[in-house]
């Protein structure tokens, strides 16, 4: 891996002081920033980045996903959640193969590098298959086999003891671009003795935990009368909070919840867009960092919110909470691509990443600023956040490597993809289909 | 003008059946379509367009946006409306020039060409200027000069009696691609004697009238305060809708103004990107569509949107809708896109186009699907409505004439307006400015 020197280029650093650089060179020596600024008078650079117009920053971390359902962009449309599950999705993987999972990862691999993204927090099936497209990608992940612990016909693979090989064979693989977390679905799908067991098990092998949480007002319902607890609070009392935690959505909860959340530092993810889409309410996120709640964004999957441009994820973010809250003033400026990037780093485990300064992972990305949309260049900020699309990153760079070069992807054969992905979604949506497991919520 | 032939694309019409046409043949004859399927066989192409994993659809009609405002892109951020205009917007005009709007506008036609708009309703200042860039960019549109009536310090430019004199000289210029409207700023502003002589001067003219509507309850209420009627009412009363009118944002409406904007033909416009993020509310749109209004969409002015990109416009009114009301399955399929061509065509008075079919207007777009976001593609729709962007966009017609072939733009020196808009515009926000008029709801 060569020394990469980007010239002339404006640096949005997201540093704790929102610091901003103007026509400045950056300096990237193996896998670290070694100086913004003037390159050190020793730097030797295998590749030079003419970055003029361009702003860089860093590359966003997309904190819950599910990669392989690009399989499934656009064929479950306009449905609240129930439906969504139990006549679409839940059908589908009825029919997914593991090659599925792998062409289905390497699309959307293909889509998050071209979209400046430089990890994600993949929950699926077959994760050996997204293991192998984040080594050929280049891109970091921290990654989750998800399991449901209701028997093994609603198992989408070998079960939580095979989820368990699957953590030790892939924690800090790929060059340490890999982490591996145990995936329960959710309060709702699992039973308590099965949480309790799976949070044993993923602190006797010191990982954390990624899981869906109060996704609807009728799960905390159910949750309160069947457990006496909110979903969040039955949780905390099966251990699933005594490690790391990914919580995607929390959407409904207390005050109390939220309290639980802060003081047993649950990593809350919110998916805008795929609230927005089924009308689902969404994450109270303005109150959660108020209680100091670490809160990251996620694309979720393309089956429900159609793309994994990050940008637009970030957009949503200030946008839904200040129309929620009747407050143009929350979420301002660089807040949201702060949730986007260095607190989805956090949650995922890459803690040092999310920032530009020397000494950090060289994980970032440029935005071409030679576009009408995203001039005048009054506030770089304001640009990025509300004018800027995925379409506009023309490089990408993570642990010092490029993984796209002026809008060329570098370590994935985007054509073959595109046709592979396309076929195989296609042959998987015209199989017979059966339901796999019920959702109630 | 020559004719040209699309080979091999897929034809999302929009016409009243919502035929998708795959892999067929699109034969233009100077400005109108002359087939969808198979070229004639005496059809002879000056210009052939491989249009292979390409989607053709109606370009967009964007109904409502104040294009000169890219100037103020990013530079009133995180803002209350009555902030917003106080402390921003219209002190920024105090220092506007003619030379100005002419750049802001032209910046603006790049970003619109880009992002597969051809008609745009403008509604802004020195519209002469806006003209001039219609002409060279080869755009469509119907163009408005805003007047306040309250005093000539008020105005930027000479008032109604030059307003007038502007609808003359471009009524039905640039080989019929302007339309014009008079523009008085809103009943907030607009004292009632003046509201009723401007809708007697357009009716006098045969022109429309172009006019904000019912942003806040805050206004609603000020309105029945001194009016004793509704924002809506008030307008009615006063001769506003005895012409076509185009009223943007109507967001808060009785029952009563409902029925009255539906029976009197009135055209709403909804800017769901403005509303969100000034934290507004928004138009009630599907029970707008119920009653049988015609609901189009626009961007607003980049100064409170930020950009102009019709599919982030379309997008979010889907998103917006199904938030709002809990019901994931409103707005379904091609709605928005509809809302965002067709109806905004006919809001604008070019009701021949916002429909792909045999005599109409040739202004389509093609939207290039060899992109990982885009596929697979089960339903070109959906894709269209929640996975493209603006970027997506390779192609641009207007009139049967080409503004953008595969990404280059063909009728505007861009690199010479960003250069130049940028240096206006910072040399605008830097100059010593004074509230031009003020804000109370």
């Amino acid at each position: 891996m060569g020394n990469i020197l980007i010239r002339h280029v404006d640096v949005v650093t997201l540093d704790d002081a929102g610091t901003i650089l103007r026509d400045v060179d950056v300096a990237i020596e193996g896998r670290v920033i070694r100086a913004i600024g003037a390159a050190p008078p020793d730097f030797r650079a295998d590749e030079v980045i003419e970055g003029t117009d361009h702003v860089a920053m860093p590359g966003f971390f997309n904190a819950h996903c599910h990669a392989p359902m690009t399989f499934e962009r656009g064929w479950a449309e306009d449905l609240p959640l129930d439906r969504w599950f139990n006549e679409r999705i839940w059908v589908a993987e009825s029919a997914l193969t593991e090659e599925d999972v792998y062409w289905g990862a390497a699309l959307a691999a293909c889509e998050m590098i071209r979209s400046g993204t430089v990890a994600f927090a993949d929950h699926y099936f077959y994760m050996d298959r997204v293991a192998e497209v984040v080594e050929q990608s280049g891109l970091k992940a921290a990654l989750t086999w998800c399991v449901f612990g209701i028997g093994a016909e609603a198992e989408i693979g070998p079960g939580l003891a095979g989820t368990i090989e699957f953590v030790k064979r892939w924690q800090g693989g790929a060059d340490g671009r890999i982490r591996t977390l145990l995936g329960p679905h959710s309060p709702y799908v699992c039973p308590p003795d099965f949480l309790a067991e799976v949070a044993t098990r993923a602190k006797d092998l010191g990982v954390g935990l990624h899981i869906h949480v109060a996704e609807s007002q009728e799960q905390v319902q159910n949750s309160l009368r069947l457990h006496g607890r909110t979903p969040v609070a039955h949780l905390e009392r099966l251990g699933v909070f005594d490690v790391p935690c990914i919580a995607a959505h929390c959407i409904y909860l207390t005050e109390d919840d939220r309290r639980i959340l802060a003081e047993r530092g649950v990593h809350v993810v919110q998916c805008p867009k795929t609230h927005l889409k089924l009308a689902m309410g969404t994450t109270p996120v303005p109150a959660l960092l108020a209680q100091g709640v670490n809160v990251a964004l996620g694309s979720d999957g393309p089956g429900s919110n159609n793309s994994m441009d990050m940008f637009e994820v970030a957009r949503l973010a200030a946008l839904i909470q200040k129309h929620a809250l009747g407050d143009a003033t929350v979420l301002p400026g660089d807040t949201v691509l702060r949730l986007a990037t260095r607190n989805g780093a956090r949650a995922m485990g890459f803690e040092e990443s999310g920032v530009l300064a020397p000494g950090r992972p060289a994980d970032l990305i440029l935005v071409d600023f030679r576009r009408p949309h995203l001039r005048p260049r009054h506030s770089l900020i304001a640009n990025l956040v509300y004018a800027a699309c995925g379409g506009d990153v023309s490089h990408v760079i993570v642990d010092g490597r490029l993984l796209m070069r002026d809008g060329e992807l570098l370590t994935l054969d985007e054509e073959r993809i595109l046709a592979e992905a396309e076929r195989r979604a296609w042959r998987m949506v015209g199989e017979e289909m059966r339901i796999v497991r019920e959702y109630r919520a």
